[in-house]
């Protein structure tokens, strides 16, 4: 659905919703995505989403609800009968309602767990024994799994019969102690002589993970392989979900989310949606680490200001020496950030990329300071100063390379994200170097600059 | 393969080839996924490369080909016979030997072109008339297709004797005219019973696109509706080809590097291996929109040169202001262009979210500003100059927050991608805002500062 189309839509549900009519709304909801239906509910007041949620059939409403986000998933659970709520929790995929009720605060989760497990929903209890961020808690516990003696015949007869589960492209193969042995693509199942047990046509080499491995690394293994779906296994090889291949798009788009974010000095689940107050502490925390690293650059410059006393100028070339060297290391360490997330960029291929940056900040930076230099000399006329500025500005590159490749490559070797080295950290590397530099230069010059 | 995994295997490649031991190094290579090979290549000489190139099966040579980066593809290239390598590409997928072929240079396309058309490649011909990014280069046009007439039973037996196609998961049916008609899951089609036409039993809406689609809109279809492939069909609705989840997976993690790279001022494509020559132009392109953008800033200060000539201490607290206005900008910008990304953020939801960002800017503007003024005060002593440099800090988080949201907005309303908006163009509002609001209120009341 185009944007256009969105808000065609909604202005047409609201006309319905005052004109009460409710039957030819539910009509219209019916034939609309979850993901659309979920936008929409975003654009209305707290009783209206209620209302037009009441509308919805109970599959749908359940997958409304996981394509819906943190903010107005609260303001909407709070509007909502506590027994429509977990009657919709229990008909949904349990890695689904694991998400949803994840993504609830602490009181609110706990209330309907405690109302779900009377309702027989201890699927969704057992994803979320698992940490966040893990295999084990967007794993779906349903599967089609049959005994390694069964013929192919009678496995698609069973295949005929299981209702509709989630992951349908692959049948598991276990054994009597329901370890997994294979898999069989459903594909091959066809093609199979009916007689043959399916021990003798299932792959036996199965990519596996457990349930404490970390998301990204199932995504990475998806990507890779170009799998449909994981199967995930206990340490004893007992196999205990699958992992299917939408719920790993999830994960790649919810972890280059991640990335960008934290890059900008943002956190990584912050939403456009999100309500002021609930992004506050998270996004003012970032300015304070900015505040800090803006006053050490400060005071490096406090370090000169006699010689800016004495020559205001200075003040006018400090900035482009900062900025320079901000895109500098930005440009550097946001490369080699993403090429350690798309697991290209290792430990083996440091000096290799150092190597590459230098030669790269060295030639950029000789450009940009000759190019500087003489924009400098015909603005203000002092060839001395314009010159300390070229200096200043290819030095200031060189510390760009060596900090944008080895700030992020030291956090990952100890286990810290990378992009947590966001430009407010890297930045200031160059920053206090380049007013150091500059300014140190210019002070040590500063009997041969003219006032 | 770990790191670690593939640093020894390396390591274990090298001595094989110095030992002359090339049939244990094959039998190696064999078991090791073309992901992995690629990265080791990468890591040896040209003639070394070749060599082991030559070692690999010509179904695996292929998948190693299309796993390869750019430049030690074209390096890969030029080392290897023209007969092997068309060889090589007219067994490949045709969707992989046309990424391939798109990105070698395009003297060395075009010979290879040549060549593999007497090898009866056109498809992959036929690919490359497609856009770049556009579905028609990511297709197969490999499916498996019948006659809406065809029985389950004949549709099955056509399955069954049908050569491995890379898309498996789906079963289109079309009408006498070629035209799609509808999709068969293949597990309905086991379910179904075996006189029924397929007709009867396929899904009749299918979600399509065109060849001239968008790579990044099947992204998004595929996401929203959890799709495995989607069909490609012409204008007059005849079934192209199909592009399957794994591909659009490739174009997810592209598309998410070009977003991160591009806000950080970097060519969309760049990778960590790619030569300091290859990448020296693009760098240097945005260090010099950002020579420009500083030097706007830098001539802000100019105007304000007497001033700081008679009181230094300004000069120590501009980059305060200038370094709080580019955090607040990045922020509000990025967690805005990837609503933009993601689809969340369209033109009706405008207002609300600059309301929120207006309403983030001015409370955090506010307590980062009274805390700015106690240190600047306990620092320097200056009240009032303390109390313009938190005015002035206050006034830019509110810029801040107008040119985060409006300038990625109307990009995007310009079709322009948002990510262009780069931390480069969108930071320059804040300095010369910043420069200005600072310099000049402090200018304005300048005899009541202490000297």
């Amino acid at each position: 659905m185009s944007p256009e189309e969105r808000d065609r839509l909604r202005a047409e549900m609201i006309n319905l919703l005052e004109a009460e009519r409710q039957e030819e709304l539910a009509l219209r909801l019916e034939e609309t995505h979850p993901t659309d239906i979920a936008a929409l509910l975003r654009e209305l007041g707290v009783e209206d989403r209620a209302r037009v949620f009441r509308l919805l059939a109970q599959q749908q409403a359940g997958a409304v609800l996981h394509e819906t986000d943190d903010q107005s998933l609260l303001e909407l659970v709070r509007a909502l009968d506590e027994d429509e709520l977990t009657e919709i929790l229990g008909r949904m995929p349990p890695d689904n309602a694991a998400a949803v009720v994840s993504d609830l605060p602490e009181a609110e989760a706990e209330k309907l767990l405690d109302l779900m497990e009377e309702e027989g929903a201890e699927n969704v209890q057992e994803l979320l024994k698992y940490g966040e961020k893990t295999a084990g808690r967007i794993m779906t516990p349903e599967f089609l799994a049959v005994y390694e003696e069964t013929p192919v015949s009678q496995a698609l007869d069973y295949l005929r019969k299981s209702a509709d589960a989630e992951s349908v492209f692959y049948l598991y193969v276990v054994d009597d102690h329901n370890h997994l042995v294979g898999v069989v693509p459903l594909r091959r199942l066809i093609t199979a002589d009916p007689s043959t047990p399916t021990r003798l046509i299932c792959q036996r080499e199965v990519l596996s993970v457990t349930p404490e491995t970390d998301q990204e690394e199932v995504a990475g293994l998806v990507t890779k392989h170009n799998l449909l779906a994981v199967p995930v296994v206990s340490r004893e090889n007992t196999l205990l979900g699958t992992i299917t291949v939408d719920d790993v798009i999830d994960v790649i788009h919810e972890e280059a989310t991640e990335d960008i974010q934290r890059l900008a000095g943002v956190a990584g689940d912050e939403t456009v949606f999100d309500s002021p107050r609930a992004v506050f502490t998270k996004r003012l925390l970032w300015r304070f680490i900015n505040l800090a690293t803006a006053i050490l650059a400060a005071s490096v410059i406090g370090l000169f200001e006699e010689s800016i006393q004495s020559l205001a100028l200075l003040a006018v070339f400090m900035p482009i020496v900062a900025s320079m060297g901000g895109i500098g290391t930005t440009q550097t360490a946001t490369v080699v950030i993403r090429g350690i997330a798309l697991g290209d960029m290792t430990r083996a291929h440091l000096w290799r990329v150092l190597k590459k940056e230098l030669q790269l900040g060295l030639a950029t930076g000789a450009v940009n300071g000759v190019v500087m230099m003489a924009i400098a000399y015909v603005w203000k006329g002092q060839f001395l100063l314009s010159f300390i500025l070229g200096v200043a500005l290819l030095f200031n590159m060189f510390v760009a390379a060596v900090v944008g490749v080895l700030i992020p490559m030291a956090l990952k070797i100890f286990r810290v994200d990378p992009a947590i080295a966001s430009s407010v950290i890297i930045t200031t590397f160059t920053d206090v170097f380049g007013f150091f530099s500059f300014l140190g230069l210019a002070t040590l010059l500063l009997r041969f600059l003219a006032p």
